[in-house]
């Protein structure tokens, strides 16, 4: 439908909200006309929560995850184990290991994985700095926590090699059939990983 | 998933974006990171035009359509038939007609539909003005074209009857099977309307 619309701040509005990911002129619409229907105080805020994160966020000078301060939350916390760092691609990923609570060692956030497809090459990431936390010898362990595709497992071989002079441990998450997930329906390379890396039983799951 | 956020920046923000229709915390998280990874001068436009909307936009003071000047494009453009006023819920729906290219009159928004269930009362909605317009004379028919819900019914008896006074012709938008509709999957009340509201053929569609 090629639609002309009656005003220019509607349309405005509109077209900055359909550039975001997986939002259509549609959507975004109804977005708006929803935002003008609220107070002007909450449309203020709204807009205001956006412009003031891009402009007051910074990134922890040791990890890189999103901080509002210098040095993150978790890299201040003196509880937190600094001789063990888990490697993960995005802040998202570091929010979704932290809700397991099963990890009480720092993060480092590359910022991505390696993927010549979208010209995203090891100087894009945060490598080096990684290797240079490493080579300051405090640390014991780093798990390689990435995505297990392609460029994940090309991510976890290079970080692997540049860590091979070093005498850290370097572990990587278990690979194997997710919680819930039905034999018959696993792939057949998750699943052969899975007999390979068999654990011994211990009464627990 | 319970999730602690790493910035306080980053939950507001993520916090705003959720209060949106449809959009949950994690859809909400994946736009806010999106927009972050975004030039300064965007995520400010962005922010901008939301804002900017809110604080500027007009209704048209004769169809109460969205608008940037006191009186909308289609009430101001003297090419268009002032004798034939459709009304419609919303800003949506006035585009939607426009962008059939079929009509050719003004428009008057409602703001809604009456709706008792959720509070929507005739003094909720533009009813009064469009009874004003009409009585002024120039009107020679006013079009009826809510949705076709017992509250869109409800609302057009009531138009009606406050129209009643005037001698101005009343219509509403025909009702019947969609263009594609296979007969078998259409339900017995719209199939049994579009019978009796059958339309002499004329060889077109």
């Amino acid at each position: 439908m090629n639609q002309q619309y009656p005003s220019l701040l509607l349309q405005k509005a509109v077209d900055e909200f359909s550039k975001l990911p997986g939002i259509g002129k549609k959507t975004a619409m109804r977005l708006v006309l929803h935002l003008l229907r609220q107070e002007t105080s909450e449309v203020d805020a709204f807009g205001k929560a956006i412009v003031q994160l891009k402009h007051e966020v910074k990134y922890c000078k040791v990890c890189h995850n999103i901080s509002d301060t210098d040095l993150c939350q978790i890299c201040a916390n003196p509880s937190r184990d600094s001789s063990t760092i888990c490697v993960v691609e995005s802040i998202q990923d570091v929010m979704a290991v932290e809700a397991t609570q099963q990890f009480h060692g720092l993060y480092h956030v590359l910022g991505g994985v390696i993927s010549p497809m979208d010209g995203i090459g090891p100087s894009d990431l945060q490598i080096d700095s990684l290797v240079d936390r490493v080579s300051k010898g405090d640390v014991k362990e780093v798990i390689l926590a990435l995505s297990s595709t392609m460029e994940g497992d090309t991510t976890n071989f290079y970080i692997y090699r540049k860590l091979a002079d070093s005498s850290v441990k370097i572990s990587v998450i278990a690979r194997g059939i997710s919680i819930g997930d039905e034999l018959e329906y696993t792939d057949e390379v998750t699943l052969g990983r899975s007999i390979v890396n068999r654990t011994i039983f211990t009464g627990n799951i």
